[in-house]
């Protein structure tokens, strides 16, 4: 039997890093639907995250999208969070909006585009500076969409040089974290496509590249936990991404598609020795139709209700049936954690930490979400482009 | 040995319809990236459409989206066109984009909002009687994003109600057509996901309701040709929408990503007598990053070459060898047609026609692509938004 | 909040029909593994499904599979099955393992191939006569390798023609279940790939046709309960085959690879109505590498525990959410049901029945599977084959 | 322009392995449609074999699987084929069909298992010496069906152990092939699933250790050419598997499929320096309901005519179109390729060296598929079991 107090203490120590663009408005290509009440620029962003923070109590950092977060005063900016009970996180880099990408960032066949890209990754580690971050976030949008369009190849050289260009420009204490994408809006060939891809350049650039793992961004009925189990084995996971999909990359709130998928991946985090702080548990999602600041703190405490069964699987027994190469005891054991019903524990875990047991309901009660609508009127609401 | 002769005849009364939209800007939902000398409005989307048709001969007319191609005056938009080569096609209704369709449309819980969708389904088949148009095309991109958040049976009854009362409004010569589509925008379940839906609802709305295949609106792995074949043998075949996919709905060039496949397609559409004005042969792309007026003129010569592999099929060969049960010569007289280089073939057809064997050079030697650059300067070019 | 004593009252009324050759060896092409204790004959198979319901309670009839449990007295075998406490089920019909076969069987594109099949169908419902059976379920095995190989409608002709045929015998009680299948054992195209085929051919055939969906017979990402409900509202579902899968058609136990999945889709079957006698349950699995009964007894009980989770959704409150657009609480309602631990209750229903709460552990207590390998030794092992 | 003699010179110098099991039986786990005429033993195996370089002079070598094609004495087997002009290619293992190895062969829970199947790979290693072949490719079928039947990491472990303890063994010209495989026989979790980790296990072992990519093994929708450009940019690429997939393993002929994709990555291989005998192309097909031999030889036919399209893409052009990022120019030149009729230079190319132009021809007018099925009478036909 898994000692409580233990999985207790572990729960306690849990952060989800929120992202500040989940906090804008988001959609599809074919609409993007405003909601009233969204910020309108970091600060606010800020605002709604310290709130998600305040009710949970296991999201106390902010990833920040470069340039839709810059601002002039990052240590302000930091202030500003600080005192809202959340620090600044990763710093997400964007060479996807500008109209010179349009044929690629780092990948794109003609060198100036090519500098440009680089140069705004380096700036992104010169705001690491300011800010204190320590991850710099790369997701490239960078592929083709016909066959022959560019050079598979050469594309690889070239993504190779500018990562390696800006590894050269970290600190001792800043990581790289590349991510893969199976596609979209790449829709032939996609530059970093899979954990393969994006683990051989970690490889040979050093340890202070890893590879983030979006559980978005995967082929129909590929094995995330698979991943993340080789990826801890190679010592080379340095994030999640976590969403929801049914099909693409939905960005759906995590948790909500496939839940047991979600519990799948969260036994191979605590089971490989991931759940430290060297990887960074973040939220990458997007709340098209549901309103935004529930939607975060549902997404969060999903993968408490996760991670919580993960850390009640009973190894002992688990290895015993494993050894004895019994399947169905052994499937039994984790089905077991699985089906137990988590919520009566976290809601202990939050008292005991100083918070309402019932975060959502706690949300609704405070107030912010009607005070938002009436405070944030006029500006332009903050949104992938801005 | 198929009679050349009629194969060329088949060739030059072939139809493919262009959509307006593909004329303007479009992009995922990360970017769209502007093009220069993209149309500005309805009339000039036909200015493009009818260069389409001069050089292809087999593009004559074009499907309207509404409201993205509303105008005041029809009668002068259909001259305008003829005046230009061609005439006005499908009428496509819009029903995804009003921010009142943020849970649906015609499936919406709210009869108010589901009154609005269906005013404007009877204001598009109003615009058919103006515009002489045969066809109204229906895509819903009513569904949900999570279990649980509307009734799916419900919704489905809200849609069948919704289109028995346009099923009503019909002229006698008029058709409704229903597209059905896998996913997106909605991520949990769409309304209208597959053939069979589509296909139920027209059969007890009856004769006049047709289903649309979309090549991009499948499941990992469907077999399009089998559909195809099926809805031709039940009568229910109304119309193609052509694109490519590697992924999800790429909307890419037709016959860019798996040529084999639309030739697969057109055989069956052969094969089963779909090969009449019954079936409308649609094109329905989004030419994100290449240059416009080339990418359809392509499109159109790929389901031209398409076409013709499919009639060159020994069709007495194959009849001959699938009753013997000869797996591999039966493949082999299919094969055959297919890796016949028909651009021989087409070159012929074109100067029979008229025309210069070459679309993409003739129109690359016209100038109209600088022309428009240079002209078309100011006001908005149009996207999916307008 | 609904009330316990009904659901309890429901999942006392469920019957889970166990299929005869799951008892038996099956493996995938590399490699069939024997297990010790196999069935070596339909009588033992009885005996073995006996036990599953003598442990769980709701598995009272047991699907046969013909030739497979092909006996020369039927009457003889319904009393060995009464004196376990279970009766004989569907009867299943092999139109794939006969060499005739290779190229299909209704849908050969020899007729003499294909009068050889119906008489089988027809033998099968004499057999249904003798053993007093309902059911029909008819899964073909028809289609295709290769592009060209046969004429996709002519196949859906034979097919048609088959069904008439077959229908027409049926008594007044019987009925016909189609099944359908995305792929294997053919490869290009199969001859009812997807539940809209199988409806088609159901609608024309009459009431006493209805479709069967097997959960593991769909494209990947494709969203079982959205067909479910379709069915449902046409009046066109008959039976569930229960299984799961990752990939293909894996054959697993049911609710082993995606749990919430099988809850939603008992969520559409309790709300469209279809908990009752006319929708039939059945398991159709492969225990290649896990000991069969008990992996049995678990499968019933997965499909029990889906089962409560979907009654136990507040209806009331889901509605109301539904109907303010409320898209959190009403994914918050459903998922409160599927969060709940259902266990405790199902051993309240156990007890309630007579039964021990804990089926796996009695059977294991029972000393059956030792017996079986004790006393089951000499004579050819159950298998797909035999 | 390219040249065409380089074309035809390249052409001529292709070697495509065939392998000794495609000419015995196969099918699916549902059923083995025996063939007449069908090899009983490994000698003749050969025999067909040396009829399919006869006829193609292009398939010199045919690759053995051990325990199906063992023998008492190698050189024998050796001396057999060089008279039918054949030599003897890679030693293929089989740790799955043993009783063993129901739980996994180099990574089983249990250490004798596991020393049972390193054995068996060592004995292979023997039997390579005795040969004179050059690789040992390597296909575990190792893997788990239930979620916790065992542990992901410690499989790889034991994965990681077996493979160094073979690599130590292998001759200084001997190279080890790593095969990965998406999913079958095994559901939950592969254990060398995707090309990511063939791949970082082969760097550890080190250079003589080299990535299979056999083209059925992927998830639905990857980009093959990706991980063909990016392996031979590794330098990891050692051989291909091909076969053709419309959804899982279906191992259909190769190009029968998608001859498009087939292209792009014989594409890949000739722009990546592939097109050397450090890359083997293999056939690995089930020729389940079409005549084998023949089957073989359209495949083999059907490798050189993508390597043929492959050949004569317009490099230079290519390279300049993609330069000036013009999409659509540089998506032609490839099309422009891959939509030539390549039959009648490679019936000159088969001119140019003494054989028949048309090799299916060839071999019918030979009499062999008679001859053989008069004379292969008695005995027990060779298939995947023997």
């Amino acid at each position: 039997m898994t000692e409580l107090a233990a999985v207790k203490a572990a729960l306690k120590t849990q952060a989800v890093e929120t992202p500040s663009w989940a906090y804008g408005n988001s959609g599809t290509r074919f609409k993007v639907f405003a909601q009233q009440g969204v910020p309108r620029d970091p600060w606010e962003k800020l605002d709604d995250a310290g709130k998600v923070h305040e009710f949970t109590g296991v999201a106390p950092t902010v990833a920040l999208h470069i340039p839709w977060d810059k601002v002039e005063d990052y240590a302000a900016l930091a202030k500003h969070a600080e005192e809202r009970g959340v620090k600044l996180g990763a710093i997400n880099s964007n060479t996807f909006q500008d109209d010179d990408y349009k044929l690629g960032s780092v990948c794109h066949p003609d060198a100036s585009v090519r500098r440009k890209a680089v140069d705004h990754l380096l700036e992104c580690v010169d705001i690491m500076d300011a800010t204190g971050s320590r991850d710099l976030k790369l997701w490239f949008a960078d592929g083709t969409n016909y066959p022959g369009q560019d050079d598979i190849r050469e594309r690889q050289d070239r993504l190779a040089q500018a990562l390696a260009e800006v590894y050269g420009r970290l600190g001792d204490d800043q990581r790289m974290l590349l991510e893969y994408k199976f596609f979209e809006p790449a829709f032939y060939a996609t530059d970093v496509p899979d954990w393969g891809t994006a683990y051989a350049h970690c490889l040979k650039l050093g340890p202070k590249a890893q590879v983030v793992v979006d559980t978005g961004h995967h082929a129909p009925g590929t094995n995330i936990e698979f991943i993340v189990a080789t990826l801890l084995r190679e010592g080379k996971l340095g994030a999640f991404d976590f969403n929801s999909r049914f099909y693409a990359d939905d960005d759906l709130m995590v948790g909500s598609a496939d839940p047991f998928q979600l519990f799948r991946i969260m036994y191979e985090v605590v089971r490989g020795g991931g759940f430290t702080p060297e990887v960074a548990f973040m939220l990458d999602q997007c709340h098209n139709i549901e309103a935004k600041i529930p939607a975060i703190i549902r997404s969060v405490m999903n993968v408490q209700e996760a991670t919580a069964k993960a850390l009640l699987v009973d190894r002992e027994a688990l290895a015993a049936a494993q050894r004895d190469g019994d399947v169905l005891e052994a499937n039994a054991v984790v089905m077991d954690a699985y089906n137990t019903d988590v919520r009566p524990l976290l809601r202990e875990v939050r008292e005991e930490m100083g918070l309402d047991p019932e975060p959502l309901q706690a949300y609704r009660r405070s107030g912010w979400a009607s005070k938002i609508v009436e405070e944030r009127v006029g500006g332009e609401q903050a949104g992938w482009g801005a």
